[in-house]
């Protein structure tokens, strides 16, 4: 079987060839029982999507494939450490294992903004560059009681 | 011109809504100049896509609609505070402004884990629950030097 050197080489390899096809400098490559199920590049200009980092297009990939939103027996290998984002979206899939190459420093360093959103994340809400604002009295607590007394649910 | 108020009482009318089609318990709106340019709730037990919170939803919606992945004159409602994955895709938006009804606390009294995933993200890589691991020496750097040498390159 292969091992994490190896799946991350390819991925390392992916994102480089991708920079001439004009995707960002990003690949991701989802394994699952030693095959590679998803690999995907950062398309975020080439399909105008904010969210199309490397790692939710492999993740999309994945579980469009495998169809399901749990991919709790998956590794995913990144050319560098994911960002929020794409760190939420693994939380969110069940990945369990995440092997990368270059990290937030190397990529700040490259003009991107993952550790500066890493610093934001931790600060309370009113804290932020970007205004977060909470009106209450506005009914989401009655949406979240019409879920859990809601018995056709499927949790997730 | 409608007010923050309106727009999320609307939003979380979507929400509401939702449940009986089997979406999850959030919705979110994006206004420009004043109107709504896209809504979604979330879809990921619906289309088996764990990123498909309804943030990320309406981000893709808002970009695809506008041709371009920068939505800094946009505003986000969402009838819940976002959770990592989301305020990721918010920020790469370049979304300035977000309005929420419920928050973290509300959505883990419901059964959703924003809040500790929100814990989990101020965390070492090492210190997580999720393995995260870094192999030095896979050429991450050189995708890197190659990117900022690039000449025909879309900063973004």
């Amino acid at each position: 079987m292969k091992d994490d050197r190896t799946f991350l080489l390819h991925t390392v390899k992916l994102a480089s060839g991708g920079i001439e096809t004009g995707a960002g400098p990003f690949a991701a490559v989802i394994v699952k029982d030693g095959d590679i199920i998803a690999e995907a590049v950062n398309s975020v200009v080439l399909t105008t999507d904010p969210t199309a980092h490397a790692e939710v297009n492999a993740i999309r990939k994945a579980a469009s494939g495998l169809k399901t939103h749990d991919l709790h027996e998956c590794t995913l290998y990144c050319s560098c450490e994911p960002c929020p984002m794409c760190l939420g979206a693994i939380y969110w899939s069940g990945i369990r294992k995440v092997v990368y190459a270059s990290d937030r420093n190397d990529a700040a360093r490259a003009g991107f903004s993952d550790k500066e959103i890493y610093d934001e994340i931790s600060l309370n809400p009113e804290s932020r560059k970007i205004g977060f604002i909470q009106i209450e009295n506005t009914g989401g607590d009655q949406v979240f009681r019409k879920w859990v007394e809601y018995e056709k649910k499927i949790p997730y």
